[in-house]
């Protein structure tokens, strides 16, 4: 398409900017971009004498799971999974992609990091961003008025990455969802209690879920004076109270938003009251508060909500925080947040990825998050009919990140498969009874391995045993096979067995259901 | 960034588009995808009086899961990752994307079927066209030698989907790979091994599976006197054997391809041979055949392939074809592919997702193929160092058109969700306590649902238990409450008796264990 000359004054810029990041040592990751773009130039010319070379790593912001960190992911995944059940969800799947337009207004100013595909003909068509808008399309599209699924799946976002922290461009999410006409805070109640279910059994140490109202904040904004259409961007400044001081908050409010001192005073006061259901009722009676109908109707809601979750023994945890925002376009009511309370997560992770080690520690951090939103089913709707709905999304990429961690600090051995018993031998030319045997065994359910060589060194099969923490070996030879027994051996303790082939099976299932 | 006349005329031309179709009985797909286009078109210039209409649809060639479907996907997994870890696999995750020069050059001719991102700044992205490549390139990326791995996800083909036969543009690949230098046909007859496993726990009905040998078909092609350049399309058009009856492959051959009739006769000739052992025998003695070494090579390996499938027990189901070819670039060795034959899977499925009836039965096919593939990781290593791989793919988007069909055909019940016990009230106003008790359940891992109901009617709270085959039934009321017991229904056959609250949860588990 472009002419050579054209592509080698490229391949002369690019390397200018290849050389300039390596002299100011900028981060691996963004050099080994730079160079990819740099190959990709050169190939197109037949550069580097025709040899074309590749650039192995992942694309930027995504990363590979190795068996240890899937081992650790599938131990989440249960966790996370067998709550929704309990809670008696079913489950969806949605296709990667979305029609462009179906994400089109969602997202508000986030918009500029979904990823679009290519115009190849057909559709213009773009990865999603969230589980929740794809799940709205899925409710309108089939006509669905009531359903309680969950869905975990990869979602997308042109972000900056900051893999030590878990943020990732290709992230799971999990959600779980119930839609549908009930009432008031019975669902509600029943999301924060999953989210109290899981964080205890993930064992994350202590946390705290954060509660509030979009309404709430709404009436705030119009009592303290905020003009209507500045609702939405004030809202988004205070949403950053939990990463600046409400100092820097009010002055974003002041200079960069125009509010006058006095409303962001009178805002500052409110967002930094903390409590529980005296607290909705004490602002029930508040004298400017009280003169909101949308912010009573809020009040009203949290205090229901808190008498269902005082039911439910979860209060201990949950606090009603008028300073809790979110970021979100497409929330109408209850809101919340869980934040992890100072764990014992500091020591950095080291990103296995680019193997440089990690600037920043796992930053204590929300890892969950939620609310309701009545309005987005409607948007699909050609009729506008409208689902209410109200969800929540457990914030597993960090989840992961600190197991990971945990299993570190702990040095604990993550087994990445579960085979319960090697096939070995000690003598040559034993294959063929090996195989007959490991077959015997795949064929009764026993989780079984075979080394895929002739003749190995017994030493060598038991070293395999030890390093993936095999609990017991099979081992054949010639005076075993005469007598018509097996020894089995238990890697552990190197005791050692003879037990007849009839008995094999079962005695490898009594050893391994003990163990 | 266009202006309006130019869209109001691609609006014109897109409408006559639509009319077209629509006049021609065009599929509902295709009218839909048009018409998509042609609302987007007047988006961009606020038509339909501003107000925008969505079209209601997934992308062309994808389908959402519903909770039905996903309860069989649930139950199929379960299958195949249980036959996959009783093997021993580990298993890893890629991302959806990879650099796009990750893929280029690993397809042949299907690269045009790639999916490439846009570039919107940054790096080229594709999404992964199977989970092979990405594989190889984890491989060489963390210079792996030894691996036996599953990986279970989505891969993406901008092909002509053909969703009523299970065909679509993103679709489960279920891959188990063995990398390693290891000794001869040890892994590969494993791999043969666990597809009959798998297929013959899924009960799909009777299959064979094909087993042959590149070098085979390249040692044939030499001696049959194709010229070298030709190996490759000659292969591609053998592939075609499956689907055409010889006559027009080798029409093929000699017409559109140039071989000489006498060539495309000696392959006629070989390519109609299936047998056992006892063929890779005689074609080793074959004075033709005799005279490649590397047919030669292939046939003894398929000899010793054999002797190890006898052991494992399997050779009924497994045919030597030396018609069989596969159409991926990169395999070196032996290939294989399993059919069924002629299960009960005639009746047409519908498409859940357009709702048109099928056109199409879901026809007889191929579920599991693979081969040994010993240059592709080189491919991806600086200095090209080879880790030779064997491995196979459940084609599992088929098995789930059968499941689905079969489910349907015997009019089965799929639960969708696992709930043991619903928490109900014959009276109202008993919330409060049904809160209590569901929390009580969910707390001792019991799965549990209540009504989103203050006061929801008895019958319609049995009407539920019905609908979801949820078995029991945890009936409160003023008397039980005084009494300190739950009135426990079975939901089949109404039976009910009064449990004290102490022993609730223990009862619970022990009908739920027995049913």
């Amino acid at each position: 398409m472009e002419d050579k000359a054209q592509i080698q004054e490229a391949i002369k810029i690019q390397g200018e900017v290849v050389r300039k990041l390596k002299s100011e040592k900028a981060s691996k990751e963004q050099i080994d971009e730079e160079v990819a773009k740099l190959l990709e130039l050169k190939a197109q010319i037949g550069g580097d004498d025709g040899k074309h070379q590749f650039v192995l790593k992942t694309a930027k912001g995504t990363r590979d799971y190795n068996p240890k960190q899937m081992a650790i992911r599938e131990r989440v995944f249960n966790t996370i999974i067998g709550c929704f059940k309990r809670h008696g969800a079913e489950t969806i799947d949605t296709p990667v992609f979305e029609l462009k337009e179906t994400l089109t207004g969602k997202y508000g100013e986030d918009s500029k990091l979904i990823y679009d595909l290519k115009d190849q003909g057909g559709e213009l068509l773009s990865l999603r961003y969230d589980l929740t808008v794809p799940f709205a399309r899925y409710l309108a599209m089939n006509k669905i008025t009531n359903i309680k699924r969950y869905h975990i799946a990869k979602v997308y976002r042109r972000d900056n990455p900051a893999m030590t922290r878990g943020r990732y461009r290709e992230f799971y999410q999990c959600d779980f969802d119930i839609a549908g006409q009930y009432d008031a805070m019975i669902p509600d109640a029943e999301c924060l209690k999953i989210v109290h279910e899981i964080l205890s059994e993930l064992d994350l140490g202590d946390f705290r879920i954060k509660v509030n109202d979009r309404r709430i904040l709404d009436g705030m904004f119009a009592v303290c004076g905020v003009p209507d259409d500045k609702f939405r961007t004030i809202c988004s400044t205070v949403d950053k109270l939990d990463k600046m001081p409400w100092e820097d908050v009010k002055k974003e409010m002041v200079n960069e938003k125009g509010l006058s001192e006095e409303a962001a005073d009178q805002i500052g006061e409110y967002v930094s009251m903390q409590g529980g259901m005296d607290l909705a009722e004490r602002l029930l009676h508040d004298q400017k508060m009280s003169q909101s109908k949308l912010a009573c109707a809020g009040l009203s809601d949290i205090k229901l909500l808190f008498s269902y979750l005082q039911l439910f023994q979860v209060t201990d945890k949950v606090v009603f925080d008028l300073s809790l925002a979110r970021g979100l376009d497409y929330y109408t009511g209850v809101i919340y947040e869980a934040v992890l309370s100072q764990a014992g997560v500091t020591p950095a992770c080291t990103d296995a990825q680019n193997g440089s080690p990690a600037e920043e520690s796992v930053s204590v951090g929300s890892v969950a998050g939620g609310g309701r939103y009545d309005g987005l089913v409607g948007m699909f709707d050609p009729k506008g009919r409208k689902v209410p709905c109200v969800g929540v999304s457990i914030g597993i990429e960090r989840v992961f990140s600190i197991m990971e961690q945990k299993a570190e600090a702990a040095a604990e051995k993550v087994r990445t498969t579960e085979v319960q018993v090697m096939v070995a031998s000690a003598q040559k030319n034993l294959l063929e009874e090996k195989l007959k045997l490991v077959s015997e065994l795949w064929n009764a359910g026993i989780k079984a391995e075979v080394m895929y060589k002739k003749n190995p060194k017994l030493l060598s099969q038991l070293q395999h045993c030890e390093e993936s923490g095999i609990p017991l070996v099979a081992i054949l030879g010639e005076q075993e096979l005469k007598d018509g027994v097996v020894k089995l051996r238990v890697v552990a303790t190197r005791e050692e067995a003879d037990i007849t082939r009839a008995d094999l099976i079962s005695e490898i299932r009594r050893r391994t259901s003990e163990a």
